[in-house]
């Protein structure tokens, strides 16, 4: 039996990342990483596939990352954990020991319980290179494509597709606005605008009830207001869970939304056994609250908790602040923490500062765009709990400062006198510079301190 | 006697925000600014009207944004300052009563008193649309550029000039390498191999003698090692120095580096009187000494502080970070904080972490260029201390992340665990992410905590 100081059962974003910090952390322990997949896929990149990318294989993340950082490499899968005796059965290789192990399985997409979800043509989002690759296939062969959900998972597949292939494609979503649980209706309805100018036609307020076909293919999407969508193929993009079977099977706990439970050290009930990433419970780190957010950046951070963690504490999680961007056509969107509506329903007193400009000055200089940006204070302790940015590029880098912002707790005065760099060629002008300029108008709002 | 709340002298950077924010934060007071230009330039845009943006009209500041704050405009100028009687003396139009006084009367460029400097054809950069106008025509007449100082300004005239002009430019710099001051010599290489690549000559730890010439025109500058060059038109280039002859006229203060001295709140000795932006003495964030920088980002941050604290204080300015961005051809160079050198000569015991990547997932995407990050850490504390990017244009957003966590005195700890958003199309992978990493990289020379 092979004897391992740590091992990672799981080889996307977080076990990848756990592994790397491990090494950096402890240069002398042995490390294995176990995983299904002989591939594995760049997760963000799935969409991409369908349209800018091309091709699986080149969205993949390759294997000499983990030979660089002296990490041995299993492709196996684990059926069962000895707590015990700390020692892994492998459904194909010898039984593997470890000191400390770290469950990074992953998730998979939820599956509405649709009458007809079962035909062919009917796809979920699965992290899989063969799975993706007869999924893309079948593009070549559509004319009518629906997708469940207008998250950003289902909004970046429905602009990849319209732009690559000669499809009519559809999106359904319950809310009133795509994207409307990571942004205000200021942006979603301009997210929505721009999806359809783009030439999608994108369904809100809309629910769907059954798939329907023929021949055990599907043909069309049954809405519950009885309008039927005609539909060569159905893509489900409504949301992940937690791929805990693992974890429950050795007696680990699960928590409120069925991932394994962890503490802010990111350890299970286990101290010698640790989780992160889509299989993680997570908590937001506003409410404290149990968070559904799966981001391969939150996996990543959260394996760098863990990897630092495995031999002695020193790292924490404070919680889910959920810093995502996406783009559709050349507008980026990007969010962090929470909306106004969503501070709202957690029972802050909300206040919004706004601010736009072009992202280079003067405006003309080249690849100007107007770059918007929204600011959400705690009206009391003026304190920032989110922002969100619509427009330039370069917003997803700026989304990462509204981060720090965040983390750090700072008030709307701190912002509003915060220390930039600005260039003509590469940001807003010093004097119209969104950041600070937000936090002003939010001042305005909320009076002096 | 016309008589005002508050009267802003000057009209640039620190004199238009200072306004802005005064307006924002004292809703019915009257405003007054007074400049001498009939027409603003934006500062940082000077060396693009050489080139990319073509000339000095196409780089303004209109007046539309103090009107729409309501603030009034004098073009005039300032003789004398009665304190006493609280009254400014104008030297056009009649006396002017004030019960704030803000000096935001900017800086002119440093000559160095080279023998020939005042002979036709020898430039400094002044901040004057009639000026530039002279200038821009004179490039059309020449066929040999030479520019004294290869800091930010020396180095985009440089570019600029040579990408739109059929010149043989040379950039001549007393230190080491160009950018010298704000990078270390990494990155300051790069940039100096970048520019002889885009057929710039960069002659570096070479000093001017004097200017050389025959009918009152320049044709040569001489080096000190004997070195002639020749030159239809030089450029200098070697800094600016505070307007603070008004200032002094009247008794306020100065500091040690001739500019007019403030507290942190940025009252001068008269309690009624503030300064802000390049006039205004400066401190460095880090040492609290006297800090040479000038920057319009660093102007318009005081002037946030001013315009809040005119009649009652509620901000601080801590000092002087120094965040700034430029770009030679399509490599964006971004500092903020203290480089490896400068932390070391003020006495830090500096460790260095770097990580670099592509800015996309996977890198193939659209618009992906390499960007390369380091951070600079204090050892003992492991607080950042300063940071500096090389690459991809988001680097000019991505520094002020990097200022964020400065100001907030971020430990690489904290940064490691930073909550980042990522995209495909927008930044590096969540594995990759540069900022992160270079913490991690930067922990594994100083050991764990």
């Amino acid at each position: 039996m092979a004897d391992y100081d740590v091992v990672i059962v799981g080889g996307s974003a977080a076990g990848i990342t756990c592994g790397i910090t491990a090494r950096r952390h402890y240069k002398d322990k042995s490390i294995l990483l176990i995983r299904g997949e002989e591939q594995v896929l760049i997760p963000c990149g799935i969409p991409y596939i369908f349209g800018t990318v091309g091709a699986p294989e080149k969205n993949l993340i390759g294997d000499g990352v983990l030979k660089k950082h002296n990490i041995e490499l299993s492709i196996d899968e684990v059926s069962d954990i000895d707590r015990e005796n700390k020692v892994l059965k492998l459904v194909r290789g010898d039984d593997v020991s470890y000191d400390k192990l770290v469950l990074a399985t992953g998730s998979q997409p939820v599956q509405l319980p649709l009458p007809g979800s079962d035909m062919d043509g009917t796809f979920s989002i699965k992290k899989s290179v063969p799975y993706l690759e007869r999924m893309l296939a079948k593009m070549a062969d559509i004319s009518h494509l629906v997708i469940i959900g207008g998250g950003f998972i289902g909004v970046e597949f429905a602009d990849e597709c319209k732009k690559c292939w000669d499809l009519d494609v559809t999106v359904i979503e319950m809310l009133p606005y795509p994207l409307q649980t990571a942004f205000d209706d200021e942006f979603c309805s301009e997210a929505h605008t721009l999806l359809e100018s783009r030439g999608i036609n994108v369904l809100t307020g809309a629910k769907v009830e059954a798939l329907q076909g023929g021949n055990a293919h599907v043909e069309a999407v049954k809405l519950d207001d009885g309008r039927e969508l005609k539909a060569d193929a159905v893509i489900q993009s409504v949301g992940m869970k937690a791929n805990s079977t693992l974890a429950e099977k050795c007696g680990l706990d699960t928590g409120p939304t069925g991932a394994v439970q962890v503490d802010r050290a990111m350890r299970t009930v286990d101290r010698d056994i640790f989780a992160c990433g889509d299989c993680a419970e997570k908590v937001s780190f506003f409410t404290g609250e149990p968070s559904p957010l799966r981001l391969a950046s939150i996996a990543s951070t959260e394996a760098r908790v863990v990897g630092a963690n495995l031999f002695g504490i020193t790292r924490a999680y404070p919680g889910a602040i959920g810093v995502y961007s996406t783009i559709i056509g050349d507008t980026a969107f990007a969010t962090a923490g929470l909306t106004e509506d969503t501070a709202a329903e957690a029972g802050y007193c909300a206040v919004a500062g706004r601010s736009a400009s072009v992202n280079r000055h003067p405006g003309m200089m080249p690849g100007g765009a107007e770059m918007s940006l929204k600011l959400i204070f705690e009206k009391q302790t003026r304190t920032i709990v989110g922002g969100q940015i619509m427009g330039a590029k370069s917003g997803g880098e700026l989304i990462n400062t509204v981060s720090a912002c965040i983390q750090q707790s700072m008030t709307a005065d701190q912002i509003a006198t915060f220390q930039t760099g600005t260039h003509p060629a590469l940001t807003a002008s010093p004097v119209a510079y969104q950041l600070v300029n937000a936090a002003e108008d939010a001042i305005g709002k909320m009076g002096p301190c």
